[in-house]
């Protein structure tokens, strides 16, 4: 086992990814899968359909790196030349593989006659394995040559990430030494970002170990302390601890745990089996957010919500043991907006605010002052339990 | 002037874009601004704050661009080093500015002490021109040395639109010769990509002027067809007609019109003023889309939806001059759904479909059963003055 941590790059193709015309979320995607199973993605391009482009940067990425992940140039059409950009890289020819055109067939069968245009998506070099596309018509690549691995991926989001899943990442993890990155998240709501790094302090200043990174994020779901290694994990996780102790109740959770569920249940715990909600200002996102988080014991189920335009419609939300209101008052010059939140429900968790800031603008403000509003029903679940508990002295 | 369009580069600096934690949305704006503006977008980078791996993507991308437009690495901290990099690139050093140290402390006035290290906001090349920030406290710099012009922005995306906005597109538009790009859009709904393409015949396969690239693009509001021209946008008019003439009723509009304004102007044409919602399956997706249509004459006004689990629920609506219900299905195994669309409201526009084929998956899968339903409301309306108008016979 060495210690040095491969280098990957990603190349998104596509002339469209240089138009705007489309966000290049496939990057992102392949970013992150790539960091967790232990490489170091070195950089990311988004690139044209044009064939000597495309050969001129594959090949300086295989100088450089030990990976590269390509999506997107794999389709039937004279624009997609991620194949001929790779040959070239690689001084070798195409040619029909029997196999794929027979494959190609089989698969438009049920459709009609194939395109004779589609006989490109056959095309292969004799380094290249075929990567199986069960869901889409074009085959990906797998070339392993001079110390170097090429993935060619196709660009059709659902399609990269089924190939990446079941035949990229397995060979990667057997073709290379890896060490996985262990990732940990502390999630917070009702803090700023530098007012947590202050209650942090040094701990984020001066990373207490080598090895580990810190990351502050800012989301719509609140402030996220997010902790990464390549070493041994348990660090990380005394440092979770740690964080988890300093910033008290403004943490609402760990890893995985999603504000909506936490409130959700949070709201079973105080004997309301279920919640409905009613919504003003804004374009419905507390039901958005509710009505996605998957049915589960000891959880509220979702009943429905109400979504208004102003505060002067008259109508009843569907019928629940508990009803969450949201009233979101228009943003400010400045950008600032607040919140109202209300629930009448079990007694031991009914809450009533009057002034919750929001901060952002566009659906980011919406979709924050939606889980502003759940986070004050986890915190008047929080207050209430501490009120419950005998105050204990010392002994 | 000349005929050729100035190629441009977009480099986006920040390590969280490598490790999968943050998509990058800047690059694809400012990637469609460039595009539109004049400028050929060559490439686009996403790269680690790493000083001697910037240094050199700047010096690369200026070698072969005449413009380099970079966001994020702007930050008070050690690892922002866009500033720094760039300054190696061009063999300058970094000097404190007196005038940008006065304007940060007087910005800093407002919330208390400035840190230290906020200091480093104030360093400036010789040859960069300071870009005012707003909203922020990282200036921008425009750098025009050698023939090439850089500009860097914040990495916060509203801080970057708000520089981009006020300062470089202006800037941009007096320093090149460029010829803006016309782009023309026709909206449709209701057919498939290919399906499309092949209504289209020859028109796709053989663009009938050089100089015109056409697009075909699937979205959640239904496939669109786009054409793009440097030169006399007159060719592009012609052709957007010719694609309507040749999809008819599946065309929704051009351009801007966006499908839930034509549907709420179908509504108030019928005689409706407001409608209301009720949808079950879809995480308020209709309600969601609905509210974010800004009010104006004409147009339905929205009075609010009731967003529901499933069908048990009893609940009315709130009131309004006419409802639309949908339901959506649960997804087969093949990733197919179907979704029901009626409409209660004025006699001539009220319409009942138990069979609206809904695909993709995810939130695509509800956005687009909530375009559906609206593409039901508007054929209803172009079905119903089809059979008001009486049929001419020819002269």
């Amino acid at each position: 086992v060495t210690d040095a941590v491969p280098r990957a790059e990603i190349v998104s193709v596509g002339s469209e990814l240089l138009t705007g015309a489309t966000v290049d979320t496939n990057a992102a995607f392949l970013a992150g899968e790539l960091t967790r199973l232990g490489f170091e993605v070195a950089g990311v391009r988004q690139l044209a359909d044009d064939r000597r482009v495309l050969a001129t940067a594959f090949a300086e990425a295989r100088a450089r790196s030990a990976l590269v992940v390509v999506s997107g140039g794999l389709g039937p059409t004279h624009d997609d030349l991620t194949r001929e950009g790779l040959a070239d890289a690689l001084g070798e020819s195409l040619a029909e593989d029997p196999a794929l055109v027979e494959r190609l067939r089989k698969r438009f069968r049920a459709y009609g006659p194939m395109p004779a245009t589609n006989l490109r998506q056959a095309l292969r070099i004799a380094s290249a394995q075929v990567l199986e596309n069960p869901i889409g018509s074009a085959p990906g690549w797998w070339v392993d040559r001079d110390d170097s691995v090429v993935a060619l991926l196709p660009g059709v989001p659902s399609e990269m990430r089924r190939m990446w899943t079941d035949a990229v990442s397995v060979r990667l993890t057997s073709r290379f030494d890896l060490r996985p990155l262990h990732v940990r998240t502390v999630r917070t709501f009702g803090l700023g970002e530098s007012m947590l790094a202050e209650r942090l302090g040094e701990l984020v200043a001066t990373p207490p170990r080598r090895g580990v990174t810190i990351g502050i994020y800012a989301r719509d779901d609140g402030v996220h302390v997010r902790f990464e290694t390549r070493a041994d994990g348990s660090v990380v996780d005394a440092l979770v601890e740690r964080v988890r102790s300093l910033l008290g109740d403004d943490v609402y959770g760990t890893d995985h745990d999603e504000l909506p569920r936490v409130a959700l249940a949070a709201l079973a715990q105080a004997g309301a089996a279920s919640v409905s909600t009613v919504e003003v200002g804004t374009d419905g996102a507390l039901a958005a957010i509710l009505a996605g988080v998957p049915a589960e014991d000891g959880v509220a189920r979702f009943a429905g919500g109400l979504v208004l335009a102003d505060t002067s419609a008259v109508s009843a939300p569907p019928p629940a043991d508990a009803v969450l209101r949201l009233v979101l008052q228009p943003a400010s010059d400045s950008g600032r907006s607040r919140a109202e939140v209300s629930l009448d429900g079990p007694p031991s968790l009914s809450l009533t605010t009057d002034r919750v800031r929001i901060h952002g603008s566009g659906p980011q403000r919406l979709r924050r002052s939606a889980f502003a509003a759940l986070d004050q029903v986890r915190r008047a679940a929080v207050e209430s339990a501490a009120s419950r508990s005998p105050h204990r002295a010392p002994l």
